[in-house]
């Protein structure tokens, strides 16, 4: 946010009177892009929301009556700051699908795995504390390590996921230097915002180097479900109870709208999980809840996953179509799930800078600079095939190529005239 | 909570790892008393539930389908941080019936109101920071407060609410001493836990030395619209638009199984709850928010508020004959409105000891230590009267009167014996 200044029309009279923590709070780069998507006639590939038109509304409908017939008192009021029993037993079996064998007590239910990630950062994250992250990692988790001023240390990923040597050098440089790293912070599968997923080999040797270092990891898995081809590996708090906190959601399997998501934690974890769930918020809502659980009980929802596998597998293969078709000479990774493609610019052209152009050409995306906590990204974009139809992802793209090679060209131009400076 | 030793079976690998602020949660009075309740025969007068019962199911099912015709896709989808415009139009009317007017461009929606004061917390409460409260005051406000580890100073409260001279007196002491007052926090509509209402003459009295003082008020009014006979003075907030923070929530008038509550706040301050908001959750529920939205837009909303008032007043009468009847020597605060008894016990009988035998007798309530920051409240007890239905009340009140009794002859018995010491 800009601060108004005592002439503007805002003055704030508190500005002597927030905490330091106020100070870390900007308007994200994915925020600012919230007005343009909203204009028909702009193709957003920006946003992550879900197609959630693709969910029949008679299954929520007769979800809804049969819930309010069975639990409408419980489901209208406060309930418990762990999360409603049933729902947990529902979420145990969704985790058993990625391999994840886990007990009730040790699942906590949050308002969408974002409350998850902000009630651990509150827990663990004193301020110059270390997060390890990949590179580019997810804009929200980067927005909540640096609301509790923690240091984001973004480690080389690749194709494969995350690179095991480059963490374990990071481990090692940053604890000679005193500073003592409180998490790895990964989304495994189908990564947001780079569509990667990390190789089986490499789980092991992580989850092998996070045990040894005593490094706790938040495996963040929005997307496992979401496979096109292949189910991914199984998750790396399979592997490891100890060390791994687990955070799932149903925002992309199901709706965002409900806000309900969950976290898996070593018990001692989860009894703090809980007392901050209640000081933040009571208990997460009853209602949106009791009627997920109800439609979890009641209709095909691994029908309704295989419908969303189908409608995102037929959007990434327009996506990538239209990257073949109309930037031919950009590099970019391949997702098997998920949401998202992350493209690398020809050299010299700015994702950031390029944005407004984009705009004016009717097209939206989101820039690389918003995945880095250390001032990168600018070579990079963010594709989202979530959202548009096939046609209109080709378009998309279509007119983000004008975009690109007319910048490109302008560049060239400048760079022979110049001398080659670039 | 009680951390378990390396001997125990939850043994916690990651003590070395938490955040100092970590270690100002602990388990609640109220929570701690969450397994009570739920057995049939205790008549509990400690939960702060709403009687949920008395909303008709039809109004929300009727509220449910027209909804989901009109706004289906958008209440599935993630939303703006601020909450839905159309939702936030109709708080403005809510709150235009205790005398407030406001834009909506200054509303911001939130998981209840809690999460509204757990983001104030968070924006401006560093470490020491004084908060300045009524004497008792809502225990989840208290926990915020000692979560952002700002120390809580009780004024002097009496049958009229918080006294400005007490304030005052705290307000130039504080501040001789070097303290930096960030909030003076406030339910002056049948506190929670007191039931008392705050005059006008003192509102006016309250906001000026604010004012003055440059200390943010926090104005916390879920129970306003609640009233048993007159309406409550108008809200603080409609005196002084930069200095009152207002809190609302549905979870009284409505149901708190939705979880949706709302701040205004001055444009500056609103600016960063949004961030906040949208930091700690993404967005609100728009699901919650829609339907509410379309009850207010559909139903007789009035009506059921005049609904719920019956109920309630039907409900403190019940408390209130019988406190006389079975605990006529016992000070009691009488409510106008809201869901609170706040009693004073007999010299020497400790409401926080006395729970245990309570139980035991099959009644539960709150002891007054909850509602005090500092060591405080042994000596007086909350009834909730908003649960339970009139006959259990007074089975309810019977019983603890008989605890209450014998409690006293024990240490009359005991105080004569030993010759008169306590």
């Amino acid at each position: 946010m800009t601060e108004k200044t005592p002439q503007g029309n805002n003055f704030d009279n508190w500005l002597d009177s927030y905490a330091a923590r106020a100070n870390t709070l900007s308007v994200s780069e994915v925020r600012a892009l919230f007005a343009v998507v909203s204009r028909p006639e702009v193709v957003s590939l920006a946003g992550g929301m879900p197609y959630v038109s693709a969910l029949p509304k008679e299954l929520l409908e007769s979800s809804y009556e049969s819930m309010m017939a069975s639990r409408g008192n419980l489901a209208l009021q406060y309930g418990g700051g762990q999360g409603d029993l049933q729902l947990r037993e529902q979420i145990r079996e969704l985790m058993a699908l990625e391999g994840i064998s886990s007990s009730v007590e040790d699942i906590v239910v949050t308002t969408g795995s974002q409350q998850g990630l902000d009630l651990l950062g509150g827990l663990f994250l004193d301020e110059g504390d270390v997060v390890l992250a990949e590179s580019p990692s997810y804009v929200g988790a980067l927005g909540i390590f640096r609301h509790y001023e923690a240091h984001v240390e973004h480690v080389h990923t690749d194709d494969e996921g995350m690179d095991p040597d480059a963490m374990q050098e990071a481990i090692t440089r940053l604890k000679a230097a005193g500073r003592k790293i409180k998490f790895l912070y990964l989304v495994p599968n189908f990564g947001n915002p780079s569509g990667v997923t990390l190789t089986e080999e490499r789980r092991h040797r992580i989850v092998e180097i996070c045990r040894r270092e005593h490094i706790l990891i938040l495996e963040d898995n929005p997307y496992g479900l979401l496979y096109f081809a292949n189910k991914p590996p199984v998750a790396l708090r399979s592997y490891e109870d100890d060390c791994v906190i687990y955070l799932g959601s149903f925002s992309k399997i199901l709706a965002p709208g409900f806000r309900v998501g969950y976290v898996l934690a070593p018990p001692a974890i989860r009894d703090k999980l809980v007392l901050a769930n209640e000081s933040a918020i009571l208990s997460p809502s009853s209602f949106s809840q009791m009627l997920i659980s109800e439609y979890m009980a009641k209709a095909d929802w691994q029908g309704q996953i295989d419908t969303f596998r189908g409608v995102y597998r037929e959007r990434r293969d327009a996506a990538l179509d239209a990257m073949r078709e109309y930037l031919p000479g950009l590099k970019t990774t391949r997702p098997d799930g998920g949401f998202y493609l992350w493209v690398t610019l020809p050299d010299g052209v700015d994702s950031k800078a390029m944005l407004p152009l984009a705009v004016k050409e009717l097209v939206a995306y989101t820039p690389g600079t918003a995945f880095f906590a250390n001032g990168t990204g600018q070579s990079n974009l963010r594709i989202s095939f979530c959202y548009p139809t096939p046609d209109n992802i080709k378009l998309g793209i279509k007119r983000l190529a004008s975009v690109i090679n007319l910048q490109s060209e302008l560049l060239e131009t400048f760079v022979s005239k110049t001398g080659g400076v670039k």
